[in-house]
């Protein structure tokens, strides 16, 4: 839930800074990267993948969606591991980090065709091709490219993963990749074929978010080899790639787990293998995408509390509603998905008894709640600073300048120095597109 | 659900351009927002205010959190009618229009102390004080820069107005405003009497959004009108203004009706002065504050179509996924509150039959939905255009830059004539704060 570098124990602190000099040195709203973390984190998937699957193990591919910047990408650069992009704004992003090019994945199910152009013109490793007009655009731009591109195809292999979860069906209801059950992949795969400009790599597919159990993964590897098994029969070749996605989940309250790198690799490792055993196959080399398990416990938020009321419910209790001065805009993820938060007081103890609280922001609508129901020392007031953990996926990468609030800045802490490395907003960037 | 100017009997055009001219010379996804119908609709509720109150009506505060910019700021000061804002990005954008302070309502449940410093320091009009803290901070600012601020008292009225219906209750559980019921109310009333640098001028509420009946605002006003006459009996003096907030709905679908101003006005008017009269009161000046009723029905997203797949659902049918080069960074109403919104194709007609299909974005997220469950012509290719009705409001003022995709612009379009009033980002835009 907190990245390594924080401690928790009295004022909140994160490579020995305080809380408070935080909020005296950038500011509030902010979202503190624990850098360390971050690197331990993308370097333990990248062992976990390689331990697992030794000399078969292809890329961790971080997914930027979840949090990029300029710096994020130098440090995937430094770590050398791979990133995905899914949109031309994702890969400028990698580009202007340095990443090589050749460790950039492109995603998406609506690639424009100057995406296309653009991702074949510098080099990128992969596409995943996600619809039959896509198999025609980047046939036709590697051509005029005078390139091979190796592509992998999107394909829905009718698993929905959930939480706790997983039902597998024959059918996925999603805009994403090309139905195995229904025989559309078989038809892209043949498509591809033709093409000249193309090379097939294998499969990817992604099945969900916040996933927990190995068991959807396991599945998916029984229903990629099964297919792979089936390509070799029709073809009287062998792909050799799968990318798994990413989906592992992490812990956002006290109470939650979170997935073990190693575990979930290994696991992979033994069904992949199993299956590709049975079905006398090669085994392919398997790249996987984690994102938020990467960035996700990273990140925290700090806040500055602005006001503190109390409200009285139908059934005579009373709730206390703390505002702080951020909210929807910079952490849509609660009023979007009903996503569950904590948070705790940072810049002081308290031994005062805890209260039913709802933690809100300063945006002019009802909905704008951060936490929806904690409890909170009663003694917290205007000026305290409450943080909370685990905002690093979807928090600023998400963020909208809902009600004219300029967005927070980002800053990295390592080794007891923090720097900015996305700055905040200004009143002049608000207007700055305005005519 | 279209602006006036809007024709979508062949090919869709605005004030006769069409929609094809229009995306060759802007691009996509682009806002199109009607002038003159903006204006209109600005107006209209002017006119209806002033129709109905006389010399009791007080100003429409045009809502700018539904969507504002510095031009629409300039046709706000060049209406006449006033703005309220919720931030110090809001008021900023009010100013850099030209904006008179003395047309300028400030809101927000936590306003920072520099935000309220600002507001006074540029003389706003009022001041909406939303929590004790604020009494303090607003009286101080106001003793420090030596002036008397006007200000009302957010009240809650215990009024829960849905589209189609409302519930009259003793509590609400939201972080805005003063109860009524709990007696806070009459402690912050007590609280600013005591400040000499606050003027109390009345109250305001703001009781939902999307509202078509005028039950709600009747039982409001019989509220408010209490509450006054209970303020005249204890302190001998009447208090001279009432702000009775937006919410007024507008059409999203076809089959929406949508809230004619006068009707609205009229039902307010005639309840004030009812329960005014009741108590022997002089009827105070009412102020309302559209915001969606408004610049909702004035603008639309024209998007164009990248890929269209067909994906085979449990039950064997098919549904026509469309994907065009926006989504729920532009939109993200429909995964934020379900919100309904209707599409028709827009560079061309068609009369092939219509299919079942589903319209989403170019996010990689499985919930990047635009429209849920639409019938449109089974003819509709890449290339083709789609525009989407009455996105004027909570489009583009909630966009967010995920996946890196940048912000749409928004284009004026009055007279025949289309103009940029808030520019596209570009790949720079994205990258600006990066260091």
């Amino acid at each position: 839930m907190w990245s390594s570098s924080v401690k928790t124990g009295s004022e909140l602190s994160i490579s020995g800074i305080t809380a408070k000099q935080l909020a005296k040195d950038f500011g509030t709203p902010t979202f503190f990267i624990d850098e360390a973390d971050f690197r331990a984190r993308a370097l333990a998937w990248n062992d976990a993948l390689k331990e697992a699957f030794g000399d078969k193990a292809g890329t961790v591919y971080y997914a930027s969606k979840a949090f990029s910047c300029t710096e994020v990408a130098r440090w995937i650069k430094d770590l050398g591991i791979g990133i995905d992009v899914s949109t031309g704004g994702e890969m400028a992003v990698a580009l202007a980090g340095g990443i090589d090019p050749k460790k950039i994945e492109v995603h998406g199910n609506n690639k424009s065709i100057a995406e296309i152009e653009k991702a074949i013109s510098v080099g990128v490793e992969t596409i995943v091709i996600d619809s039959m007009y896509e198999i025609d655009r980047v046939a036709t731009a590697a051509a005029k490219a005078g390139k091979v591109q190796r592509v992998l195809l999107r394909l829905t292999p009718g698993i929905e993963a959930h939480t706790h979860e997983s039902i597998a069906t024959a059918h996925e209801d999603v805009k994403f990749g090309f139905s195995i059950a229904s025989g559309a992949a078989w038809v892209a795969i043949t498509a591809v074929h033709k093409q000249s400009s193309l090379e097939l790599r294998g499969f990817h597919a992604h099945i969900g978010s916040q996933i927990f159990g190995f068991e959807s993964f396991e599945i998916l590897a029984e229903r990629f080899v099964t297919f792979l098994a089936k390509y070799r029969d029709e073809f009287k070749k062998e792909l050799p790639e799968l990318d798994l996605g990413g989906g592992y989940g992490i812990a956002y309250l006290e109470s939650d787990v979170t997935v073990v790198p190693r575990d979930a690799m290994q696991a992979l490792a033994n069904a992949v293998k199993k299956h590709c055993a049975a079905f006398n196959l090669e085994v392919p080399t398997v790249s996987i995408e984690p994102g938020r398990a990467i960035v996700g416990p990273t990140m925290f938020t700090l806040y500055e509390v602005g006001t503190v009321k109390d409200v009285t419910l139908e059934n005579g209790t009373h709730r206390r509603y703390i505002s702080v001065d951020g909210g929807m805009s910079d952490n849509i993820r609660p009023s979007l998905y009903g996503a569950e938060y904590t948070t705790i007081l940072a810049n002081r103890t308290s031994s005062a008894a805890h209260t039913s609280s709802r933690l809100v922001g300063k945006h002019c609508e009802t909905g704008d709640i951060i936490i929806r129901e904690i409890d909170l020392p009663e003694d917290i007031v205007p000026g305290d600073l409450l943080a909370v953990p685990a905002t690093g996926a979807y928090g600023r990468s998400m963020a909208s300048n809902y009600n004219h609030v300029p967005r927070p800045s980002v800053v990295a802490v390592k080794d007891g120095k923090a720097r900015v490395i996305v700055r905040r907003e200004s009143i002049e960037d608000l207007l700055a597109l305005d005519i």
